[in-house]
């Protein structure tokens, strides 16, 4: 089971303009074959089907609880497309009617790389990629074999990673490369950790391929912070009461990488502190939350009430 | 954010025989239109999605809350699923190698429906209907309107509610069951709290369209215990620290559906207790976890060890 | 436009029994590639997409008339998938409750091809093919270019004829034969009307390509009725304003082929007299058209009546 | 059975300007989870496995009158998406050959969003979405349950009038805002009708929920001619012979809904006059109809003749 | 089975400038319905599937041997679009490391079409047509019936004509332009083989239906050179051993179609020169062949010399 | 380019029986996420797109040759596939016309697990999974770069590997474990070699890794004939002109895999001598290659002769 907290994984800093394509390219990392969703279904759907779970029950925990991260991951790219398709919150925003909508108010969206992204889902995100196509049952391998499965999630991991350097390449907003810079550190854990799986259970020395691509998370302005906390030595059990067998694997004297920050591995019970959410304030134009929306307010406000 | 707990939100039945027919049925509320996929990528997204939360956190809360209900059920289906395509553990089921291969011991699998669920995922669960077609974004709506998205969610429990009943029709052992029984129960809970949160937004009894199809849960013996416990009349917050905000939706003098037991409606902080998940005891011959796992057990021990 | 008439464009004799395996391989017909939703779909959306009209109308209403005629084939092969998924109309079949479901009534759909015709379909047709792939645009071609769209169609109706040979083949029950027999000599005028449009502008005899494959029609025994009043020899206008100009075409001294009864082509304003449909009476069990449905037919007469 | 009539539901005013990327949006309307492809295929399979069609002959009707309008329906999208690909009809454009076309004459298509559109289809309508991803079986709901079906077609109707104002909202040229404003128009009569046929076997006033989104139709110029002329009070049987039963749901002293002009709800058997349709004349150097199309002109004016 | 030679089938000239929009474009030859994919698969798996082979030899040979040319004709477009995507190759542009990557790079790739063809394939090509939808099974067509599959490829090659005709009227520079010029003649060849073979088997003079559309070659510049040489007259065996008879349909007095230079048909044994291929000299700030290429460029370097 | 050769890279024993649910199984191999057609699309793209070909001299040629290779696994699995849907041949099996259809001579086809196989088909093989769902490019990884791509490609054998296991475990027929045995020996051979390249570059040990599963390929007797020809230790060129530069990764003293029998690593100019390929004898009843292929053989006949 999964409980929920209303935090995002990172705060995001507000973007500075609408940019729908940058939103198109942030895709790439949700729906993609190395987004977000790819992690979370492969890990959430091996974690489910996961054979001998007592018995290896570190290797179970790596699993179940990085898919828990991938969750976070989800919601914080799918943020970062909603906020760059819709530009920044504006203070009552979602006041009044929609005004005169015979005006052609959205004609800009005809030029937009995913028109459906504001035609379907009022410029919200969907499990598709950079190129509209829809994430699938191809992305996921779960075939019960532990070692196979670790390395898959490695390699997937390492692909991962190149697609936010590219992705990141191309994006000037600071919302879209908040999102690159901190999922770049997380990654950098995650195929760490599946790294340092392999090696307990195979004995190959898997970790020297990271970084892959060669380059190190230290050029990324936007990843510095993260590294200064240390981001890249920690591991969340994102629990109160499991998965801490994950120390067995990230710990134990086990180090940094090479090229990032110095120091040991540790497993933190729980889960990141995180930030705010943007509120995505409504526009009544678009019908989004609807087009005159005030009595909606109202009696969510009223029912607000209610419930204190 | 998602926490995660290493329980099902309801404890399984061993499957009496393996029956891989009865998990490809059991499919369809995984990976179907109206399966467990849907209902989650759903609600996640429009909470992803959601615009002007502030304003209405009450309406916010129940998508965002309930999102994290459905990753349990999804859960649910999944070890449902892995269980009846592998039949009860075992005892030591993984022990010793996977013995001569070259005896065509899976030879019963050629005529499995979704063969795939061998030869690929070892028995595992993966996000497809009872056809073996994937899940996809086809089936998420995420429009940004408010009044439209719940009401494509009314619809969608509405149908996931007339699929569980059928894949129940199909299904004899008892875990297949027991999911159905249980889903059933707290389905209708997202079915009539949906009702609720239109009705309050633009008066329309809706729930009187409730339950479609017209059959009461009383009628089915595995939803008993749950309907006696009151679960019909439960809403979880599935966290410690946000979403009471329902409790103006699904409280408020609110009472259970004329065709349940009666009793007023409550919101309860957190989720169920859950129960014990199956260890689903690896197959070596099927490579999983391994072919020889010994090894491998080994070292896990030592490394669990190591954790504590 | 199109006019609806309540009528099936040939009747269909009862299925004997229910065979969901083979409605299932007469889904083949509906959804797969040389299936009706093909040629409706590319005739549907080359008449759409026609181009120069006035000047090429012969042409022009050929492809838009054939259409027409598609869409009666769609309905033809969905009743008979949907007569075949359900067995013979019982008597009052859809009267009382749907009973005590909790008996595993349906453990028989489990171990049916296409396991979603019935948990999702309630044993209806959809359009996908016989192996549960739905049928989409990768299977419509609309270049504009008169000349190519009319020998793509002319392959795709000696495909479709191949096809429905083989699902033929098959199929056992009367209510599957039929279909064929009757798609095989409709299908077979389709073939022919093309051939004669692409002699007309090139010159080349491409009918003496017909039939392929080189079995005549008067091998089965199913079509030996359509051949004795005709029908291999007339093609209709499916309208009773329009179209008429396909006797350009279809016409002028053109006569049957070698293989088949002889005589004149002949255009026939309007349509086929068609018979009559099956009830497909409800199965409450199975929730249809409800699980207790008494209420809903009583409401159904009242408004009857008031419409009268 | 379908007959045909060789004219458009309405008429549309020629586009202004080629302008491909507003035929893309158009697209959504056509080929989208809630376009024109979808409320046909829904109902046009729904009527198809029609359950107990005698005993609920006004609610069989109403599903299978209106299939007949949606055919019409994906026509006129179909028709607008044409034009706004290819831009007003040139008198004579499709004279002489196609021109050197070695001097690249179409680069700018390689910029339209939908470029397949023009390489793949000359610039006719397929059934895609906006973003170019295919139509298919995943749109279509047909459970047999008659509640859960018409409450999905009210759900499927009002997620269509969303997505009809927000491509409303983008386009500039009268073809396709006629398509939009017209269709506005005639889904509303739908959503009223399946929330009137819900009301009367449920007792539920679910019409209330309408419209949303929640702005009249008179806010759009496009519709005031429709409405002015009663056609939101209107509801075809599309059929000479057949669905009069409708009037049952469509009648019986309702009225329309209170943000439209007022009046009685009313049956008109047949369908209405309609419009012509535009030549889309052919682009010889797209080779459309051809690249030298003079002798196929010659030959078709011949077959023509012979035809009278 | 298949031996490699690293040459490609023609030479191309460099790209002139960077144009992923135009590399775009030419996906539709590489991954549409009517793309060199579909040409290979389909006679590849044809050929795989064929029926009879001994007494079919002539038949099967032309089929088998095409099939390996389409392998040719996928690596040229698949050339061409990776060099489109790239621009010229620069001298030493994979020297040093990718530079500072926080400087938004590749901003640029936000706006072209197919972002993913950057994001995800740093520039390469995928099996995706124009609108960057997949290849798949949907366009194979092998039914083992040797007239139909014969006239299927018939009107494969007029559709691929047809589409490399419209792209080709897209790009102004000289790779793309090349692929083109190229492919048209020899996709004549395969359409001319397909129809001597229907005809020697059915008697029909479908050859005549060429060219579709009806523009000769020589009103191409690009295939000026290649009609010079007599290629629209040759049929490459692809083979030192087999396939030889594919001269009794390619020859015996047949001669080239009447538009194109004339002469006699020829089959030639083996496979065509062909020419060079482009470097396609890696982007170090795209991470190809990686980051920091030095140290991989010295270990192949030894590697080399190691193997000499 | 590739020139192709009329032989198998390994004769098949012929199958004793028709097995089309084995055929199935054996399609996983062909068309599933782990099959040879994601082996062959994976390295034929990424030689296609290759960076700095010159400087990278010995891997690009690695994967360009393999590439060549896999081409030949997609035929071995292709005619596995064929013969098992098939049957053995039968003397004469093609003589005579298909008489009398309407006895429902295919009825049991209606059973099998992928009944288009045979309705569409008529037993040939598709790019489809064990479950008839398509290959598609989710199964293509090409990046660019080249660290990661070679990573991508030992995680894809090692899956590959596991794949052809569990299949094998399936079959009792000779044909498909012939098919097993032979892919389960080359597919190590390139899981080696794709560990040497990395190992090269990384310095990493990754062909420790190996087998994955841990079961030697001296457990399945359908390998020992290839392990005692040395088949495990030899990496072919496919070509008689290129790619010898592979002997750097692929030789320089390395040697077998400790579980295979031992001895250095060889690069063998040019391909296996292969053997012969089944005539999969037509069944004039299935339409192949025709109804009444008489004539079709004559014609064949007299064009072979015309060609000697």
């Amino acid at each position: 089971m999964f409980m929920r907290v209303d935090r995002l994984i990172t705060e995001l800093p507000p973007p500075q303009t609408q940019d729908p394509n940058a939103a198109a390219a942030l895709q790439e990392l949700l729906g993609g074959k190395y987004g977000e969703m790819s992690t979370l279904g492969n890990y959430m759907f091996q974690s489910f089907n996961f054979r001998s779970k007592d018995k290896l029950r570190p290797f179970y925990s790596l699993v179940a609880s990085i898919t828990a991260e991938e969750l976070a991951h989800v919601e914080l790219v799918s943020n970062g497309v909603a906020m760059l398709n819709s530009g920044p919150d504006k203070k009552n925003g979602d006041k009044g009617n929609g005004g005169d909508i015979s005006k052609t108010p959205f004609e800009a969206m005809t030029d937009i790389r995913l028109a459906a992204a504001f035609l379907a889902n009022g410029g919200g995100a969907t499990p598709v990629n950079s190129n509209g196509v829809s994430w699938n049952t191809d992305f996921i391998t779960t075939t019960g074999n532990v070692i196979f499965d670790l390395l898959h999630n490695f390699h997937l991991e390492c692909g991962a990673r190149l697609h936010k350097m590219r992705v990141y390449e191309t994006l000037s907003d600071p919302t879209g490369r908040e999102v690159c810079g901190y999922l770049l550190v997380r990654g950098s854990v995650h195929a760490h950790s599946y790294a340092l799986a392999i090696e307990k259970l195979t004995g190959v020395d898997i970790k020297k391929m990271l970084p892959t691509p060669n380059i190190p998370l230290g050029n990324i302005p936007e990843c510095q912070k993260y590294l200064d906390e240390g981001s890249h030595r920690r591991l969340y059990t994102w629990s109160n009461t499991d998965y801490q067998e994950i120390s067995g694997i990230w710990g134990n004297g086990e180090v940094a990488l090479p090229d990032d920050p110095p120091g040991e591995l540790e497993v933190v019970e729980g889960m990141p502190e995180g930030g705010k959410m943007q509120q995505l304030v409504g526009v009544p134009s678009a019908f989004t939350p609807d087009y005159a929306p005030e009595e909606m307010f109202e009696i969510a406000s009223k029912l607000y009430k209610a419930s204190r």
